[in-house]
Formats: structure tokens, C-alpha cells, sequence
């Protein structure tokens, strides 16, 4: 992707080395764990490579910033260190056993750019990197014959100390051996739950460790290549522990949630069936659209464009009334208000499972400093060199609001401008079928004007899709660049910021056109004498489909390019010994979750905004997404470099997105069923007009009076075979008839319905609102067993605590003893502690004056607690 | 109050020792801090008195379950410990010197209730007390000579040790001498703060090292005792720093938010007096009351009550369509929405203000679960012994939902019952008023007759006061006893749900009237022809004003009492040697902040909710404030005993209320300017009806006619000056006159200005909410100094750390030399430890591996960086 690439040279300029990630995985191992372990290993066949630099001279492939022909260097990362459990195979440090290491990298590579095209500087600047990284206590082999070819791989090793010394630095919380078991739910609800699990049993993905690690906590994972489990059957749940092992938490933490929103779409989709099936049964003994398939209340209606149409009778409409009432019944408003409650639900339960992902993956102490600097943090294993990033940052904060300003002004215009390009793109749409269906309509070829409504439908469907496919690009390209016009401090502001510009356009976008039929075009409606267009052509309803259709079609040929292009490379390179680094660094590079999300976000729109006009939007999200869930995790499996484990505790801006979305469909769904719907028009005449207090008459009460006389010349029907009869025609609206002081003037109804329709949002809005703030309080952001759990660790510590304070003379002694035994490896020192030492440490790193001086006996004595 | 009383005798039941706190303060140790030195230490005149426990013998005082005559434990303490800087007199401990201590209680008195009656048993616990305390550490002194007499004081002292441990439990941070210059800030924006800070320094107040403390943080605070300071003169800043060093966070965070509140009043009063301006400007030229007050527009109106009244002129309301104007105007729109955005602002504002605090005084490593057991922590102290507060929560977390169920349902009612109690007293005042002014005015007496109006007023208002009085009472007691239904785990818990009842309770108490008032009167408007009531007087207008003095008079009641029944009990205690903790014992007892609050936040609503019908309500909000802020400090710093000092993160449930509030207001304003005032009705006059754009007609417009004809038999007037003259009266409706077919039904206005109001209250509530989104989301919630310091100590932090990593081996060695110089006093021992020390531990806490071994020089190089 651009952005990262544009990132990279950016940081450059500001005089730090900065490092682009890319990220590859490696598939072979699998196969031949053994066979592949002299690629995964330095030549002593011991040190394993954690991360590979790439270093390659590239003529053809252009950078954004148009330098055709820039050096690059590369890093490759293999994180499976050998210190997990009984994973890997080199148990070369034993002490390290029981500590599982969080940053469990396969094989990564990372592009490290140097965006000036002088190659001594170059070198320069590559020396130096790689004197910073020694420094820092990593372990470098160079690849001596491949220096003079366009790639070289620099493989390096992260010993013991350093990973430890980083790991504090993150303040990453490892497990102890001290483990407790958690509370097993007892009587009937225990009971309960015992028979959930094994009807649950055949989803469960078949996983080491699963059923062990649910009832005890802290138990040490052995690291174990199962990457083929993560691609598992369509109805199993995603093991989602071994992506956020493999993956990191940031990508753990999309499948979790794709997860939780795929998993809250059943119900939804059970609610809109339903719904529509309620639809299905009401039809036969719905009044309106009995009423209209009446042939008996034979309406004449008034024609539907100047000249060229003819008077109609509504009985012609009876299908069209039968198909929207299955859409537009009451049951369709209260699946609304349930929708609302939905995405609130959803977002409370979102908000629990991420507070139990935090808890059981250690992350509740990750302070938000680190966690908003997700990206830097990637990257902090190669800052410790004395070029602080900060140095960029202290250039930039030095802009004041003067220097901003214009940045914003031009941001704020230019998305305006594009709203309103947007909207005209639409409009134009639907101009263009206005005046072409005009003008084939006013054709003499009998041909011609059969096929107007295919015709126009076709081409308008084709321009429509080029408008959409070239506007999204475009829109892609300007968000970054305005994103650059911000001149954002870090590069979580940046990515921040690009995602909710991209959103915002992307959204409108996709939406526009749903905007445009749910609203705009209800309020054409005017007088039947001077339209002025013909109101019949004026959609574009199959819009939305169409933009669905689209982007599936994107994703499948971005797919299908892919799979094509893949073999191809590889066949270049494989003239040369296949290290697994080079199979690695063929696959794509990994260019961040936010396709990923904005695509579901997008979907996740469709299912809570026009709800209220689409029971079953809710089923085809979660058909579209059983499959996708999949196709994605095969992708980040098989066909990605490997990404870089980020950690996060959330994720991110997404989670803002989703909650605005989440407020707006409330009001958007209310407009749509006040102004849409003919639910409130119904429930006016039953309650106010109808003399029976049933819905006889409702058709006959919507439908205005319209004198034939007073046609405007030449909007009257040229020919027509009613010609004579119709002295007056009927048109859906609510005006005054032609025998009134006020005549064609709105009605009294019209401001009645109207202040109904108004009544109605104000009261869904604020229902909605209510409801979902009980919502929000009656279900705990954390959820029970998971505080209860926090207090159980808590408790732990403060009788451990306790215990230490009063034993510590004799705690002290016994130290100064062993001291004196073992004085060729202090104990203070983490890299040569023994076994009791770091796990102590890790758990309780706050409480300094207990771990300072830990003993192993002392620590076992507590654990029994 | 009742709350805390009832909380001690319940945890006694679990089986806890537990703790009522009570506070006192020592005023005449300002005048004679030698003289009372005595009454602050131990008898060796070294050790200071930290508690005091008061056990005494009381038959006469009546608990709440109503045993009669219980033993009471009650404890006293001195918190200012010889550990801070230059105060006190003991420098004992010359280690401790640059620490300062956060928990600086003067004297508190602690209650130690015991519920049992039987003596033995009371003995039996008592003792059980006192050996876990000594267990914990701390050192007792018995009071001899008063055992056999009714009070007996029992003091504590807690020494150093024991000070480090529990601060080191609670993680309290400690300033290090490591400090740093905070960034000035230079060029224009510098000049322009240090202009703003001179003109500024009169309303400083004059506190010791104000200046200094701005400048450098983590200097050494010496604590001196000033508290006199605290009531410094009303318009100069509080001394926050000062008023939290001694009273702890909890209470120095509600002035704080009271500072912020009643600085942001400022801004809301000015606007709000310049639309009252605008009002008195415009009133002469606002065309509807010109008409009105128009004499030769004689608008003849029907009457307002059945055969009673007469018709009028409408010309004679002249001078209140005059005065309605002045809140009633065009700028009180603005002013809705401005005070709507002004509540989000207010709210932003104090989380920036409530994060500096948290930053400045080092509560950003408070957990969240010291903070919501907030209550608890500050008993933590006494909770050292191993029977833990868990027992009783563990009694307690067995109630399964069918237990709570009962009492949830309870609740629920209740607050309903509650509810619709509060709405039938303010129609009972209202019949009440309908009923005696109908039956006054049917009276023959012509004096009686003249006086209707003010002797139903007067009476009207008497009664309720008297209700408000007594529902005020009432619901305080259901509000103590529906939460204990609740059985809520802890006593956070429990204090939170109290405030939430007893705040919705007060606010139904305090605002039914208005709401009355503002949606309820105006829909009473019938047909002339069937009021069965008199329209003129069903008005409670004036029940806000009432309810207002009513809360002032409370107030002043309670000071007076107060100030009368102190010297009262000091005369008993005279007879003994007066000891400093026998006259803090006779202050009041601090009972919380909750009324504090609550007056407070009703206060916010009458601000909030209905400032579109009085826009100088900031005004007066904001001089009772500036008012009030001093005499609650007077209060807590010479009339109550000292209050523990509860460490506190924030403002708790007070916060959510007053977003709840805010939020409330939105729609309750957009619902007052669509439905009381007659904006709307103007707008849609002057666009829809006013043939000429302008409002001239617009009296015209809104009054419908009434053919007196119709009048029901009985109704119309029985004698009237205007009898034969008048056919047809004129009412204020939107009606069909007496000629139309659908005579006196709603007239198409009627629907149209109804649409409008509903429009009205949609774009009011969105846009409103849109803005205060924008509000929340452009103002930082962390302010950017802060950020940028907290960025800044992060930096020292992680140089530190790297440099350490390099100089360990070094580092260690030098530490095996001093161990063996100062073998008599192990460095690890905190309590014996150097000077480098707890400094260099209590600030990177965390990092436990560069902590783990501290040596002076080290920490003091480090320093420099």
C-alpha cells in the first residue's frame, strides 16, 4: 500500500531510521519441520533467525514519490525463540521454560527504506542501523553471497537478555507457574452450562489444550505450528487464542470481533425472517393492497409523465403493493426498534468479550500510551539505538494552529466538495435516465419504446458501477493525501485519521444512493400537471445491490490476481536454493486490518441503517460473512508474509466508527419508517379519519383529486385510450381537491400525518436512545467471572503480599546466604536467575518490595494459598 | 446521618470489625501550636497521636434499629506525621524528610461501633480490635484514668514502617527529588500567559509556595498548617493543592469541580444577561405585544371560568405580553442551544480539569478498584487483620437473582408509586386552588370576592412548602431502604445506587412543579364552553422560587442549629482537662459530600433544564455559588470534625448524573422553546400565514372565534358588563370558527404549527447533540501540557533504564560493597533504607529490574539526564 510506504520516507527526512513492515509466513515448515530448520536457524544451527533484513536494488518498481530506482532494506523476522515450553526443538536455555513469550514472530520480513538515492549515504545510513541493532544486543549474520545480486538478507537473533530487557520495557505480564483454578459453576446453571459445552462440543476447532486451558489459567502453552487449524470448518468457532498467538493481539483482536459480530447477526437474521414471514402471512388480509387489487375501486390514475404517458388504473400496481407489504408491514418498526437495541447489544457485548480477551491474554496492564503507539511499538526493538523518534516529533510539534490551519481548511472543504460530487454523481444517474427515457419515449420506433425500461436500466446500471469503481479510487488517493495535509504527530494519529476520512467517503459512497431513493425520492411528488420529468424512471433502488455486487467482485478478482501471480515470481527465484526467508518474502506483504474492517463496517451499515426497508439484510450478513471469515483467515494463513505481532488492547477507531454508526441508524431508521413506510399515513386514518376504525377506505383517503382540465398545456396525456371519459384522476398525495377555496393546496391530513410522521421520530429517537442507555447499564462492561477473576489474582497478591512483610528478616538472611553460595551468578541479575526469579518478578512487578528479594521457597509456600 | 450508622451495625453482623467514620478538626492548635502539642502526642511528647478510638457508654442515644443503649468503639486520629518536610516539630526520622506522606489526617475520630448488646461480647471484640492493630504495627496508648467514666479515648500511633507498607499496598506514588523543569512557554502565547498570571495574582490566594510549584514540579511540599487560608476571600481562586493536602482527594475534587463549575456560570450569565437585555431592548418594538397592548385592536375574550367570569379585553394582559417578552424572545433560542453546548463544555471542562488533578497529584496509578472501594480503602488500615471484608461479601455473593428479584421489583415500584405521588401532590395543590378560588368566588362577601387571587396564593403556598418538606424527608428514609433491599456487595456500591434513588427522588421532588408548569398547564386549554375549572388559577408558577428559598432556608436552618448546639456541649466537656481530641470530638461529625452534591446538581438542573424560560438563572446560580463555595469551606474547616482522607480518581456516580442531566436538558429545552414559547407559532405565521412577511397579525392569527351562542347552560357569564353587546368572543386556539362546516374542530393551522414544533424539537435535539458530539470530541479530554509532561517523565524514565541496563554488572558490584559496609542495615529493608532509596523505587515502581538494586550514586547521576 502507499500509506506505509510514504510513512517510511517521511520518518527518513526527520533523521531516524524508521522501519516499514511487511510480513510473510512460512507454509513449507509445516510439511517438513525438520527439513526446513536449517532456513530457520543461523549457520551454528542454534541461534534461531527472529527477523531477516532485506537489502535489494530495485529498478523497475516506482515509489509513490516517483524515485524509480531506490535501495531497500529489507527485514525478514522468525519469532518462535526456542524459550517456549516444549515447542520448537533447541531447549538451549533451560531457565526460560516456563515463560511464554508474547511476541512469537514465525517469520517476518521488514523493509527498511532509505529514501535518498545517494548510495553512500545509503550505506551509511545501513551501517549504522545495523551498529545500532549490535548495540542493542542483537545478533547479526550476513548472507556474504548474495551482497553483490540485487537481494541480500541480513538474518539477526534476539538473545534471552534482550528479549527479557524488552519485555519489561512493555511491561509485558507473563504467566507464573503459580496457577489457581477458576470457580466451577455449581447446581443448575453449572448443570446448565455442562450441557451447553457438549452440545457445543462438535464447534469447538480441534485444538491442543483447548479443554484444559478453560478450566485452569496460566497453564504454559507449548508453541506448536498448528497455523492449518486456523483454517478450519465453516460452522466450528476460530480458535482464537492461536491466532493471537500467531498473529499478535491486532489481528486476534479482528477475528474476535468479526467473530462476536458474526455471532450476534443470528439472532438478527432469525428476528428479519421472521419478520418477512409475518409479511408473507398478513398479505392475503392486508386491507391497502387488497384494496388496491381491488378492480372494483377501479382508481383512474393520473398519468405519470407530461405528455408522453397515459392515464393508468391502480389495480395495475396490485403486485407491486403485494411485494412492499412484505417489506413494509408493522412488524418491520418494531424489527427496527430491535435492530437499534441490536447495535447496542452488540457493542456491550463487543465491550465484554474484548474486556475477556484483555484479561486471559494479559493485556489489562498495557497503559494506552503504548497501545495508542501501536505501530512505534512494533518498531521499538529497533529504536534503542540513541536517534530517538522523538527527534521527528519535536520538528513537527513546533507547528502551530497557523501552520495547521490551512490543512484543515483544505480538509474540511475538500470532503465537502466530495459529498456534494458524490451526490451529483447520483443525481446525474438519475438525469440521465430521466431524459433518455424521455427521449426513447418520444421516439417513433414502436421497438425503441418497448424496450425503454430495459434500456435505460442497463446503461444507467453500467455508468453507475464506472462512477462508483472510479470514485472509490479516487476517494482512496485523497484521503491519504489529505490525511498528509494534517501533518499528524505519530503514526496512530495518522492511520487513525486516514481511516475515518476513507470511512467517511467510502460511506458515502456506498450510501448515496440508498440516501437518495429512501428520501429524496418520496419528495418528488408534485402536482401531475408539471413534473416536468417523468417521476416513473427517476430510481435507482438497485443501486445497493449493485454496490455490493461490486465490491464482492473487487475482493474476488483481487483474489483470483493473487493466486495467478503468485506462482510466477516464485519461479524466478527458484533457481537459487530456496531458503525459507526467500519463500517467505514471495508471498504478498500484509498491508494492514483496515480493508479488512472497512469492509465489514460498511456491511455492518447496510444491516443497521435501511434495516427498517430490508428485514433480510441481517441473513445475507451473516451468509456473506460464515464465508468470509474463512476465505480471510486462509488468506492471512496462506497467501500474506507473515504480519508483525502488534499488541493492542482494542480496536481502535473502528470501535468510534461502529458506535456512531450504531447512534445514526437510530435516527436514520426512524426517518425511514415515518417518511417511508406508509406506517404512520395507516395508523392517522385508522385512529383519526377512518369512520369504521378499520383500514377500509385508507387508498381511496391518500389519493388526492386532480381535474383534468386544469393540465397544463401540453402536459396532458397525447394520446390516450381513456380520452373521453376521465373528467378527474387521482394522484397519491394530500392536497386540497380542485372544488376547494384551496384548490391542490395541501390538506388538512397533510399537516396531520405530517406532524404524525415528526411525533413518531421524536418518540423512536428517544425510546431508542433510552433503551439502549438501560442496555448499556444493565449489562456490565466487564463481564462477572472475569472481575471476579481480577479480585481472585488481586487477593493472592495481598496475602502474598502480606506473608513477605512479615517473614522478611528471615526472608533477607536466607538470600545473603544464598548469595554467598552462589556467587558466581548473582541473583539480582534476570538474564542467569534461576526458576522462581522472573515469574515472581513478572506477576507482581508493581509491588517492588516483594519482589525484590524472592525466594523459591517462599514463593511455592503462597502459591497454596 | 442514618446511612452510616446502619452500615456499621450490618458489617458487624458478617462478623468484620468495621469502622463509622467520623471527622473532626483542631482549631486551637492554630492559635497555640505548642500549647496543644500535648494533646498531638504520645505521652513520651515524640510519638503523634495518628487515631484516636472512642469507646463510650451511651444510654440515652437512640441507634436506628433501636437498641437502646449500645457500647461504641470509636477512634480518633492525627495524621500529621514528623515525616513531612520542614513542618511539624519531631524530625525523628531524617530518611523520611523529603517523602511527603498522602494521608495527612490532623484528627479524625473513628467510631467503632459494636451492635451486640451483651457487654462480654462487646469486650470480647474490643480487645480482638486492638491486638490486630498492634498485630498490623501500630502503637497504642490507653486513656487510664477514663475507662470507668463514659468516654474513653484510645490512641494510635503509626509508625513509619507501618506508613511505608500500606503505602506501598495502596501504590501511592511518591514525589523523588528527581524534578524537572516544566516547558516554558515562549513567544506571544508565553507573554500573553504571563500577562494573564499578573493580572491574575490578586485573586491568587496568598498559600506558601504558590509560585514555586508552578514552576518545578515534585518539589517537597513542607506541610504547614493553613488553614485559615482556606477560607480565603470570595473572589480570589481556591487553593485546591491545599484544601486536598488536608482534607484528601475526595473533597478537594468536589471544590475543585465547584471551582469549574462556578467559573463556567461566568460566561452562561453574561450571554444570559445579554438576552435578558435583548428581550428589554426589543419590547418595544416587538410587534405581537404592540398589538397586544394596542388598544384599538379590541380583541373581546372569552371567559376564563365558568359563569364566574366575564369577558375581557385583551389589551389589559398588556404588561405581561411585555414582561413575557423578556424571556420569551428570539435570542432565547440561542441561548437553549448555547446553554446545551455550555453543559457539554462544562463537562469537558471538568475532565480536563479532573485529569490535571489526577496528574498533579499522582492518582494516575490509582486503580480503578481502589477507586470504586473507595470507602474501604480508607479502612484498609484497620482491615490488616486476617479477618477480611470478603467474608461478608462472600455471604453476600451467594444471593442468586432470585433472591435480589423481590427486592429489585420493590424498588421499581416504589420509585413509581414515588413518582406518581409527587405528580398527584402538584395537582393537589392545584385542585386545591381550583376548588377554593371557584367556591371564594361564588361567595356573596365583595371583600372576600376581592381577595381570591392572594389568599389562595398564600395558602396555596403554604401547603406546598409543607409538602415539599415532608416528601422531602420521606423519600430520603424509602431511598436508605430500598437500596439495603438491593443488598448491594459493597459500600461504593451501596453509597452509588443511595445517590442515584435519592437523586432521582429529589429531582421528581423539585421539578414536578415545572414540569407542570411548562408542558401540562399549556395543554389545558379547552373550549370556552366546557373548562369546568377556572383556567387563571391552576398555576404553580411560583413553586420554583418556593422551592428554592425553601433549600436556602434548610441551609440556614442547619448552620444556625449547628452554631447553637456547639458551645452547649463544650460546656460539658469543660470540667475535664480539655485534650485536643475531646474538642475535636464535640464537632460535628462529617457525614459525606452527598447533600453537598445534591444541592449542587438540582441546582445544574434549574440551570440546564429550563434556562430557555428564565435565561438569568446562571446569574443567580452563579452568585449563590461564589457564596456558597466559602461558607462550605468555612464549614468543613472550623465546624466539622476533620474528614478521613479518602483518596478518590473522580467525582464517582455525580459524573454520570450530571451527563444524564445534560443529555435530559437537550430535549426538555428543544420541548420548552417549541411548546411554551411561541417561536414556532411566530415563525409559521411570519413564512406561512402574514401576507405582508411581517408578524402584523399575528395576535390576530392566534386567536380563534367563539360564537357565545354555544355556550353550555351554566357556563357563560352570569352577569356581565359586556352582555348584550358581545356575539362572538375570541380564545387562544388554533380552532375552525363557529361558520365552518367542522366548526371548533382543529383548524389546518393547528396541524401545521403542531408539524413545525415536532420539526422543531428533531433539529433542535440533532443538532444540539451533533454540536456537543463535535464539543467532545475536538476538546482533548487530556490536556496537551500534560500529555506532553507525562510524555516527558516517560523519557526519563526509559533513559534511565537503558543506561542502567548498561552499568549493571558495574552496579552490582558497587552494591556488594556497600552491603558489606552497612551489613547492620540491609539496603532492602524499607524501613531502614538510604535516602536513594524509596525514592528511585516508588517512582519506577514498575520497573522492578532497574529498581531492584538501587545505589545512591547511581539514582543521583540519572538525575541529571
Amino acid at each position: 500500500s502507499g500509506w506505509r510506504q510514504e510513512e517510511t520516507s517521511r520518518e527518513n527526512e526527520s533523521g531516524c531510521v524508521c522501519v516499514a513492515v511487511c510480513l510473510c509466513q512460512a507454509p513449507k515448515s509445516l510439511d517438513s519441520p525438520q527439513g526446513s530448520r536449517s532456513g530457520l536457524y543461523f549457520g551454528d544451527g542454534k541461534r534461531k533467525v527472529d527477523y531477516v533484513l532485506v537489502y535489494h536494488y530495485r529498478r523497475r518498481r516506482a515509489s509513490l514519490r516517483g524515485s524509480p530506482g531506490h535501495h531497500r532494506l529489507s527485514i525478514i523476522s522468525n519469532g518462535s525463540f526456542p524459550v517456549s515450553g516444549g515447542g520448537g526443538g533447541g531447549g538451549a536455555k533451560k531457565d526460560a521454560q516456563d515463560v511464554r513469550v508474547e511476541q512469537q514472530q514465525d517469520v517476518a520480513v521488514v523493509d527498511v527504506g532509505a529514501a535518498d538515492p545517494a548510495e553512500e549515504e545509503k550505506l551509511q545510513i545501513r551501517e549504522e542501523f545495523e551498529a545500532n541493532l549490535a548495540d542493542a544486543g542483537l545478533e547479526i549474520e550476513r548472507d556474504k553471497e548474495h551482497k553483490v545480486h540485487g537481494v541480500g538478507f541480513v538474518r539477526l537473533h534476539a538473545p534471552w537478555q534482550v528479549l527479557s530487557r524488552e519485555a519489561e520495557f512493555l511491561k509485558i505480564k507473563l504467566p507464573t507457574k503459580k496457577s489457581y483454578e477458576l470457580k466451577e459453576v455449581k447446581g443448575f446453571s453449572g448443570k446448565m452450562n455442562a450441557m451447553w459445552r457438549k452440545l457445543n462440543q462438535p464447534f469447538q476447532p480441534k485444538v491442543p489444550q483447548m479443554l484444559s486451558q478453560s478450566r485452569t489459567k496460566f497453564l504454559s502453552h507449548s508453541f506448536s505450528r498448528d497455523k492449518l487449524h486456523l483454517y478450519g470448518a465453516f460452522y466450528k468457532y476460530q480458535p482464537i487464542d492461536l491466532i493471537r498467538k500467531y498473529f499478535g493481539e491486532k489481528i486476534g483482536l479482528y477475528f474476535a470481533w468479526l467473530g462476536v459480530y458474526t455471532q450476534l447477526l443470528i439472532p438478527a437474521s432469525l428476528v428479519g425472517i421472521i419478520v418477512f414471514f409475518y409479511g408473507c402471512a398478513t398479505v392475503d388480509t392486508n386491507v391497502p393492497s387488497l384494496e388496491m387489487c381491488d378492480e372494483r375501486q377501479n382508481f383512474t390514475m393520473c398519468p405519470l409523465c407530461d405528455g408522453a404517458c397515459d392515464y393508468w388504473h391502480l389495480s395495475t400496481a396490485c403486485s407491486t403493493a403485494r411485494a412492499s407489504h412484505l417489506f413494509d408491514n408493522p412488524a418491520t418498526v418494531f424489527f427496527a426498534i430491535f435492530m437499534s437495541l441490536w447495535a447496542a447489544m452488540f457493542m456491550e457485548h463487543w465491550k465484554r468479550r474484548q474486556m475477556s480477551l484483555t484479561y486471559s491474554w494479559d493485556l489489562s496492564g498495557l497503559e494506552d500510551e503504548e497501545v495508542s503507539g501501536a505501530v512505534h511499538q512494533s518498531l521499538n526493538f529497533f529504536q534503542v539505538s540513541h536517534e530517538p523518534e522523538r527527534t521527528g516529533e519535536g520538528v513537527r510539534e513546533k507547528l502551530t494552529w497557523r501552520d495547521r490551519l490551512p490543512g484543515y481548511i483544505i480538509n474540511i472543504s475538500s470532503i465537502l466538495f466530495m459529498f456534494s460530487l458524490t451526490f451529483s454523481a447520483v443525481f446525474g444517474v438519475i438525469i440521465y435516465r430521466i431524459t433518455t427515457s424521455a427521449l426513447m419515449a418520444m421516439s417513433t420506433d414502436p421497438e425503441t419504446k418497448s424496450n425503454v425500461r430495459v434500456t435505460v436500466t442497463a446503461t444507467a446500471v453500467i455508468i453507475n458501477l464506472v462512477v462508483i469503481l472510479i470514485l472509490d479510487e479516487i476517494y482512496g488517493a485523497v484521503a491519504v493525501w489529505l490525511t498528509e495535509l494534517e501533518i499528524p504527530k505519530t503514526e496512530t494519529e495518522f492511520e487513525e485519521r486516514l481511516i475515518l476520512k476513507a470511512f467517511l467517503l467510502k460511506f458515502m459512497n456506498a450510501y448515496a444512493p440508498i440516501f437518495y431513493v429512501a428520501f429524496f425520492k418520496g419528495s418528488l411528488h408534485v402536482l401531475p400537471c408539471s413534473y416536468g420529468f417523468p417521476v416513473n424512471v427517476a430510481d435507482i433502488s438497485e443501486t445497493p445491490f449493485l454496490n455490493f455486487t461490486y465490491r464482492k467482485l473487487k475482493k474476488l478478482y483481487r483474489t483470483l490476481k493473487e493466486k495467478g501471480a503468485a506462482p510466477e515470481e516464485s519461479d524466478d527465484q527458484l533457481a537459487k536454493t530456496p531458503q525459507q526467508w526467500d519463500l517467505d518474502y514471495d508471498l504478498e506483504p500484509f498491508e494492514g486490518l483496515t480493508p479488512e474492517y472497512m469492509e465489514m463496517i460498511i456491511q455492518f451499515g447496510f444491516v443497521s441503517l435501511f434495516v427498517a426497508s430490508f428485514p433480510l439484510a441481517p441473513l445475507f450478513a451473516l451468509l456473506n460473512n460464515v464465508i468470509e471469515i474463512r476465505l480471510d483467515a486462509k488468506k492471512f494463513v496462506t497467501e500474506l508474509r507473515r504480519p508483525n505481532a502488534v499488541r493492542a488492547r482494542d480496536i481502535g477507531i473502528w470501535y468510534n466508527i461502529l458506535s456512531g454508526m450504531g447512534k445514526f441508524s437510530v435516527i436514520i431508521n426512524a426517518f425511514v419508517i415515518s417518511f417511508t413506510s406508509d406506517f404512520i399515513p395507516r395508523l392517522v386514518y385508522q385512529y383519526m379519519y377512518s369512520e369504521t376504525g378499520t383500514m377500509y377506505g385508507f387508498i381511496d383517503h391518500t389519493l388526492s383529486y386532480f381535474n383534468v382540465t386544469n393540465f397544463k398545456p401540453g402536459t396532458a396525456p397525447i394520446s390516450s385510450q381513456y380520452d373521453k371519459e376521465v373528467t378527474v384522476c387521482r394522484y397519491k398525495d394530500y392536497r386540497e381537491p380542485p372544488w376547494s377555496p384551496l384548490a391542490y393546496q395541501f390538506s388538512k391530513q397533510y399537516w396531520a400525518v405530517l406532524a404524525a410522521r415528526l411525533a413518531f421520530i421524536i418518540l423512536f429517537q428517544n425510546l431508542v436512545m433510552l433503551l439502549s442507555t438501560l442496555v448499556d447499564w444493565v449489562i456490565p462492561d466487564v463481564p462477572k467471572d472475569i472481575s471476579e477473576q481480577l479480585k481472585k489474582e488481586k487477593t493472592l497478591l495481598v496475602d502474598v503480599f502480606l506473608r513477605e512483610e512479615k517473614d522478611k528478616l528471615q526472608l533477607i538472611q536466607s538470600l545473603f546466604l544464598k548469595d554467598k553460595d552462589g556467587a558466581s551468578t548473582p541473583a539480582a541479575l534476570p538474564a542467569q536467575e534461576g526458576e522462581a526469579g522472573p515469574r515472581a518478578r513478572c506477576r507482581a512487578a508493581s509491588f517492588s518490595q516483594f519482589t525484590r528479594q524472592p525466594s523459591p521457597g517462599q514463593t511455592v509456600k503462597h502459591t497454596e494459598v
